[in-house]
């Protein structure tokens, strides 16, 4: 208890505000009153933050953000729908695994993990294949940090009439997204990204006509959102025992987020770190793999150095003993390594970090870090 | 932060110890090495408390204990298999949804809610129909309380040379199930009944050789055991983001059962609850569903009082108040309510209750519990 826990610079989970973790200290009945009012104030909190208390409904379920991901794909894609997927990273391709699960029938427009999709091919394909039921892109794609032009691939998406479902995991509550903004049927996320929350839940605001629709779509009990909705309209309740500690720590995390001033106060926050964090590492040599207008204030790709002394494994452990965690790359492209931005960090962190990320280098005796 | 929590006499979520609530205030990298460390043990101990460290493993599972089930079912029944489920409550028919949403061939053996099921019945369903591969059990059903015979249900699908699938949701951790006397293909379970650790991660334990068959089987990708385990076996990570503060909580929960003496010693203390419990509401006329030799030490169904000034929800409400939370009942059989014997309490606890659900009858004027 006396040892200070690691920042962690990663994609999640992250570091959350002790008053987040306080909360879990507690137990609570899952049917009880008091749990029941905090889940309704979360789902009522999380659907305001996209503008949709008219026409928006908040489900959110047990598991991983994948797990939110395939149960509202499992739930709002009929049997007979077809799929396009936008994929420029792993969260993409992950979207095409859950449809071969799904068993239901899908196209893709893949462009390299530094590039976003391309709107004249999206625009190309839903005018040639009609086919084509729902869209499914992600927002900010982890693999790489890139955010991906969301409004354009909405403006074509509504253009053609068809459904959007975004997965929006790491960047939910730090990178708007309004309903006045943009038309879509779904945006998924989880607990333990820019909300501050710990891992254990994820959720999805859901088109409240759409999910009417949606009865017996599903392919799985557990991952079915109607039947979660539902249930949960009809008596608040949970259909399956909810991690209560977790979502008592998510209600708590959101007051924060909203004392804080929202979206925008988080994306500012955010986009501080990122800025403090990419200056500082270019001071060094190190490159960034996005242009700036590509790169979301949500995690940053750097290039491996070319120089034959660094060697990553012993980077990490050096920078996880000076307390900061950071991500391996997850890049085809290019060797890489990621250091994140979210969490419960301000600029004070990011030069710590930077200080350690300076002191490991001298360690290693490496005097530029400019990649290949 | 100074009110003292009810003490939660349901099936769970529990009361837990603070030492095992302290865990989470801290925040853990998934990817990191602690947290995979802790990974390994959580999984050792739980497949050592079947006896089963040659040859099963253990494969947690984000989400509450019917993603564990759902998921188990999934991974083991392959398409053309057939399942005999038997039913006596909630969690039987829980099952009978998980194969319909599965879309595979399944027959029932369902006996009323304080009946177990007939040997007989099972031998001869068996001995008739060849299709059934996998037999479904629950071991102690938790709408009324009740203990199936499960060594018994055991000898007969293994002379049949069935499979077994065991969900041992609320029993496992006080009631042995040892692979030394029951022959079995996977026993499910979570984090957050008799090992007392908080909601939000489920696990199965399963017999390697079966789990090795399983590749494909799967309707789900988040809900798939095979592809959990693979990726487990070969980097010790999740696949998915784990609810890390669950499983550190987990795990610290586990330490304190082996300290406690592990599922002989919790069987001892729960059921020292379950005799403090009924033996205290006997005195005051209430009456049990369920004979003392039918009855698990888990939770107690008690029979509603047939005083007409008995109200129920003025019943529960004032517990609550007295800080006793307890539950309501699920029968379809009779009316009643169910008071839970497990989580971090001891006699003391059970006494208290006692005290207040006296006072409580008190305070509404009646003198005898004695159902209709």
């Amino acid at each position: 208890m006396t040892q200070k826990d690691p920042w962690l610079l990663t994609p999640g989970p992250l570091t959350t505000s002790r008053e987040t973790k306080d909360t879990m200290l507690h137990d609570w009945g899952s049917r009880d009153s008091s749990f029941i009012e905090t889940n309704q104030r979360i789902r009522e909190n999380l659907v305001k933050i996209i503008d949709g208390q008219e026409s928006y409904v908040c489900v959110p379920l047990q598991g991983s953000g994948t797990f939110a991901v395939e149960a509202t794909i499992g739930t709002l894609l009929p049997p007979n729908g077809k799929a396009l997927i936008l994929i420029n990273g792993a969260y993409g391709k992950r979207m095409v695994k859950i449809l071969q699960y799904l068993n239901r029938e899908y196209d893709i427009i893949e462009t390299p993990e530094d590039t976003p999709p391309s709107i004249d091919d999206l625009d190309k394909k839903l005018s040639q294949d009609p086919k084509i039921t729902h869209v499914l892109a992600v927002h900010c794609e982890t693999t790489s940090g890139i955010l991906n032009p969301l409004n354009q691939i909405g403006k074509i998406v509504a253009k053609h009439n068809r459904r959007l479902i975004i997965d929006a995991m790491s960047a939910f509550g730090a990178i708007p997204i309004s309903i006045k903004e943009i038309q879509f049927d779904a945006v998924m996320a989880s607990s333990n990204k820019c909300l501050e929350g710990v891992p254990g839940v994820g959720f999805a605001i859901i088109q409240k006509q759409s999910l009417e629709q949606c009865k017996g779509n599903s392919h799985s009990l557990s991952l079915d959102l109607y039947d979660q909705w539902i249930t949960m309209e009809a008596n608040a309740q949970w259909r399956f025992t909810p991690p209560t500690h977790v979502i008592m720590a998510l209600d708590a995390a959101i007051n924060q987020f909203v004392q804080e001033g929202g979206v925008l106060a988080r994306h500012k926050r955010y986009s501080e770190n990122c800025k403090t964090l990419i200056s500082g590492m270019k001071e060094m040599g190190f490159e960034t793999l996005l242009t700036s207008q590509l790169q979301a204030p949500i995690i940053v790709t750097f290039k491996m150095p070319k120089d034959h002394k660094f060697d990553f494994p012993l980077f990490y452990e050096s920078l996880k003993e000076k307390n900061f965690v950071i991500y391996p790359g997850k890049l085809t492209v290019a060797p890489s390594f990621r250091i994140g931005c979210i969490g419960h960090i301000g600029r004070q962190e990011i030069r710590g970090a930077l200080t350690a990320i300076k002191d490991t280098l001298a360690e290693m005796n490496i005097g530029d870090c400019s990649p290949e």
